[in-house]
């Protein structure tokens, strides 16, 4: 196992908590864990941005080696009015400050004041409750990186203290793992089950991001005190050391980010261990499956368990092979990802078919209704496949990011941001029975779960997302994702450059792109054709460029100077997508896509509809013409796709199974409309399907 | 809570175990609990069998009030060489000897050495053990009702004194619940999941089948003791007893089973009780749902929760409705019963679509893969149905009947009786992951599972199956089943009469009976047309009756003499059933039915068979005409259906989704073979499913 190190190195230090920072902190806060090593700044490095907290991307990837692509600063790009801003906007004035007060309500606090001695109730919630407010934290943090907001910063850094306060004197910390349960701390069997080192990730993952929005380390102080006090003098694969299983992979990818935030090491190293997995802990075979660790990350050949736990590992491997280029990695992690899209991935870039275990199913086992499709598995989706296109710069990567991000996660945030959708089916009867606590009187958004993991992972993602825009690589600018939006970052030669979008994307195929470097420069423009894209035309200053390909990135190589500009002209054709005949639910059906926006029929929407019509009803037309019409006031703003098809009222009242021979129930001409599904259930509870007939079955 | 009783009365007691057998104990062995009451045989009731142990049916209807049908014993009619004979052959020399080896090798008898203190191993398998042998001691029971095997009784008989050794002097029986786990005995958060009154009632089950085959009560005396020295002084709605909930309905069906038996109605009295549920017991709401009891069964609308709970509580209160004649029972259990066959029932009378529960789904919630279909829920079905049967006398029950036991329940046994199936999907994929335990290596059908209770249920059904071809009413005879076999039994007033079948049904549409009573009599000869059959002829002494129709008893009434002969002819065509559009995994798709059979396809008969061709790109032609041909030497002789169609070798080298407007795969003609359902999974593991798309997807 080798680690190529960064040639900038922070010089991290588990005794040093006093020392004040030395350097390149603009708005130093609190105690600083870290001094500056000057001595590895080289000469080429000059005009490299300071290596500070304000200047590491979503994940850092400046000093990764073997990250193709590095990442841009979630700051340095301004999302405007568009698509994304008013998710972004409700994420800050509603879903951040409610979720805030549920957090608070439900006790999630309180677990530490309890431990402070402050309330003598017993522990509230289950096992991972402290991963909830590390979570939401990482949510601050991203929203503090792209403007201060003192008042909520105030309220996080009292929690913050909160939390940090019952910390031990070795350095563990976890609110759940105490008083009679205190002697199930990090035992094997509890390892499985109990979160502990997930509840850390998650710590790291919020202190980080908390630490790039205010140079703050005071939560950052506590993990790394964690990992170097508790976690590794104990444990570990010496024979001297106990050995260690994830039970729901998270620290991985978390120790890489604390590696990448440190510069030290010792937590790539740790992290590879965990993702090899360790023999002494006696784990079952369907542990292994289901927990998707305890075996070497490079012996899986497929996607199978609980889904979010394999995403968080493929995120992890991934940060792994970024940081050391193992070969075994990078083959397994392309034969996973592989399969996950040859099999598991729904349409909307949902994962995870089962509601048993959470988890992947057999290949091609997709249904609809009964899909699990967890907000937080599509988001692990993202972020790996983020990782893969950092490691690769391979648009397929962001074709995956993309269906993920406007479908499958942005349907798990209601409208108006106070409600979540824990599964997110591809279809739905709110008279259905209730999965995992969900569909409380056909409801399937909730403000609330027990087990919480979905809001504040959606809420750390739409934060996080100005720093999804565009990667860097020495050439010059990787555009990923299109709205209106400014960047004012670097070229890798420190050269200035702005980079401003105007567009109506998604809902038209127009973008037009404003590169202005500081200086006049020679570098490269890549960007992305989406895969869905049939037929493309993209200008430069006016003139037609050739060589767009569907699912790739156009690499437009010239000397750029200030206001150039690319015109992209994208293929918004509604496309009726077909699946595999071997998905067995989908047989006989389309999908409605246009642009990267997967569309669903809702009940409510149909003229048909009196409140009670079953959908299974309606088959459309394949050769029917789509039409688009934006509508500004329903559902804030969508575009609304009609579609010719047929109707059959009986069709749901014949038996539930009839001779072939039977004469068809008769189907009148009507036409349906569709809404995007990320907009789904922001209605009265209604039946909706993704997935349509298009022949009288 | 009314309990119209039985004119004729046994008197039992608990504490006369040593008074020897009064009466009519044919081949008394043991003791015998009971003595005859005299006082209540009217004359009208001399003529009618003597109430002794050997005249009862598989459950014993002969003075339950509300039972619209009489059962007739097992051992009165006899199965001769046709298609259940192979069958039940195989049940006796292969089954129960080596489900017998395995329960002995996997420790279940070991359990009650254990606390006879022959052994000091600790209590092996789970918690319902002991429930494995009783069924298979039920088993052993229904097949010496058929004809005496010494040494299968021999051994039966040394295992129950093996099990009663351990009895408890307050009559406590569980070999579980022992040592250690002895504080946790029916307290209320175990009788949610202990299983023990699920032992109790299995117990019971098998001693009430035991003793009607041989006499013996030794088992007998055993539940009894238990119910009436342990159950009924501590557990009961009265404020001094405990709370009881069943946690797996069982024991409500085998208590009433126990009234039949002893004709004390306090046994109905205490399944009333816990078919009512006890508010003191805390149940959660998932609990309910679950567990399918705690709550009034006659506040249920509809089936929800483990399937097997579901359908033997579905039993216990249509036993219990047979006995009291409660309407408010009867209206629930029509309700249930509508709700299964519209939106519940699989196409091979299997109920249960999701593994996680394994439990009811939503309505219409029917996948064919992914369905689990636990070969005791197809078994708890048939029981229910047969209740419901005896209580209305309503041929729609016998259909259910038929198709579950013609088909989910004959595909739970392998044909050689050795290998068993816990669940029975629609549909297989051999490379697919292991749900529960089933599909080790791909192969569905093993030899043992650690919960057992499937292999055992399906060796008692079939031992058992001569018990469901006839009833009786007072005005004559009802034929349900159709097979090679003759009946010696009597008619109400006393009168003998032997039926006899002649046929090659299921394969074939005639069915030969005749019916010769000792004495011309006037009766009624209630003969089933099948649901299935849409054409028939049927002719008395070879003259044309008419009044036929599908789904019905035909009511032949007449003065019957010696030979009078019944000619049946049922209509054999093959019928593609198409299911409800809101069944979205049978959409497109239609399922081959023959008769009662309900065919499938297995990938090693196809002609394009490669080892390992996927069955999604078959497509049959809807208007295509089926050929049926019997194959002597294919599966033990089968009915092979053949039917033309068009596969699509590439379709499974799609993408996982693509645009509508991609170019179909070329599809070559070719022609399908099915088989039996019930036969698949008896070669080597292979791809299978029963619903084929009939259009080009």
């Amino acid at each position: 196992m080798k680690h190529r190190l960064s040639r900038r190195r922070f010089i991290a230090s588990a005794t040093v908590s006093m020392i004040p920072s030395a350097v390149a902190i603009a708005q130093p806060k609190g105690i600083s864990l870290f001094t500056m090593g000057t001595d590895e700044q080289s000469s080429e490095s000059q005009k490299l941005p300071k290596p500070d907290w304000k200047n590491a991307g979503v994940i850092d990837l400046s000093n990764s080696p073997h990250a193709k692509l590095k990442t841009v600063p979630v700051r340095a790009v301004v999302i405007q009015p568009g698509f994304w801003s008013q998710r972004r906007t409700t994420n800050l004035v509603a879903s951040i400050p409610s979720m805030h007060d549920e957090l608070l309500e439900h006790g999630r606090m309180d677990n530490y004041l309890r431990l402070k001695g402050k309330l003598s109730e017993p522990q509230k919630g289950p096992v991972y409750s402290d991963s909830d407010i590390y979570k939401w934290t990482e949510a601050v943090g991203f929203q503090l990186q792209i403007a201060d907001e003192p008042k909520l910063r105030a309220t996080t850094d009292a929690m913050i203290r909160d939390v940090v306060a019952v910390q031990e004197p070795n350095g563990y910390l976890n609110t759940y793992y105490n008083s009679d349960r205190k002697p199930l701390r990090m035992r094997y069997d509890t390892q499985t089950t109990g979160h502990e080192l997930y509840c850390i990730g998650h710590l790291l993952q919020g202190a980080i991001a908390y630490y790039r929005a205010t140079g703050d380390p005071t939560l950052l102080d506590a993990g790394i005190r964690f990992v170097d006090s508790f976690l590794i003098p104990d444990y570990g694969p010496r024979a001297n050391q106990k050995a260690i299983v994830a039970g729901h992979p998270e620290i991985e990818m978390a120790l890489i980010e604390l590696s990448r935030t440190t510069g030290d090491p010792k937590y790539i190293t740790l992290a590879g261990y965990i993702l090899h997995g360790d023999e002494r802990v006696p784990l079952k075979p369907e542990q292994i499956v289901y927990m998707y660790c305890g075996i070497p990350f490079t012996s899986r050949t497929k996607l199978e368990g609980h889904a979010v736990r394999a995403m968080y590992a493929c995120c992890g491997a991934t940060d792994y092979y970024l940081e050391t280029g193992d070969p075994a990695y990078w083959k397994t992690l392309n034969v996973l990802w592989n399969d996950l899209t040859a099999h598991q991935l729904y349409v909307n870039g949902g994962v995870g078919a089962r509601a048993e275990g959470e988890a992947f199913g057999d290949p091609y086992e997709l249904p609809n209704a009964q899909a699990y499709g967890e907000s937080c598995a599509a988001i692990g989706n993202m972020m790996w496949n983020w990782r893969m296109l950092a490691a690769s710069g391979d648009a397929k990567f962001t074709d995956v990011i993309e269906r993920a991000l406007y479908n499958g996660i942005n349907s798990g945030m209601s409208l108006d941001g106070r409600t979540y959708c824990y599964r997110n089916p591809l279809a739905f009867d709110p008279t259905g029975e209730s999965r995992d606590g969900d569909q409380v009187d056909g409801k399937i958004r909730n403000a609330w779960y027990d087990t919480t993991c979905c809001p504040p992972n959606l809420e750390r993602t739409f934060a996080s997302l100005s720093g999804y825009f565009y990667s860097t690589n020495d050439d010059g600018v990787f555009v990923h994702l299109y709205d209106n939006s400014e960047m004012n970052w670097h070229l890798h030669d420190g050269t200035a450059l702005r980079v401003q979008q105007k567009t109506n994307y998604p809902w038209d195929g127009e973008v037009k792109i404003t590169v202005s470097p500081a200086t006049p420069s020679d570098f490269v423009m890549y960007v992305r054709i989406p895969g869905w894209s049939t037929k493309n035309r993209v200008k430069m200053n006016g003139e037609e460029v050739a060589g767009a390909k569907p699912g790739e990135y156009l690499a437009i190589r010239r000397r750029w100077s200030k206001d150039d500009t690319i015109d992209l002209n994208f293929d918004m054709t509604t496309h009726l997508l077909k699946a595999n005949p071997a998905v067995t639910e989908d047989r006989g059906r389309v999908a409605f896509q246009r642009g990267p926006i997967v569309f669903c029929m809702e009940d409510l929407d149909q003229s048909e509809h009196d409140g009670g019509v079953n959908l299974a009803g309606y088959t459309v037309l394949e050769d029917g013409e789509t039409t688009a019409q934006f509508e500004p006031h329903l559902l804030d703003g969508i575009m609304v796709l009609t579609h010719p098809a047929t109707i059959s009222k009986t069709a749901t009242d014949t038996t539930l199974y009839f001779q072939s021979s039977t004469p068809k129930a008769p189907a009148s001409p009507t036409t349906v409309r569709l809404i995007p599904y990320y907009a789904w259930a922001n209605r009265k509870p209604a039946p909706m399907q993704v997935w349509i007939p298009y022949k009288d079955a």
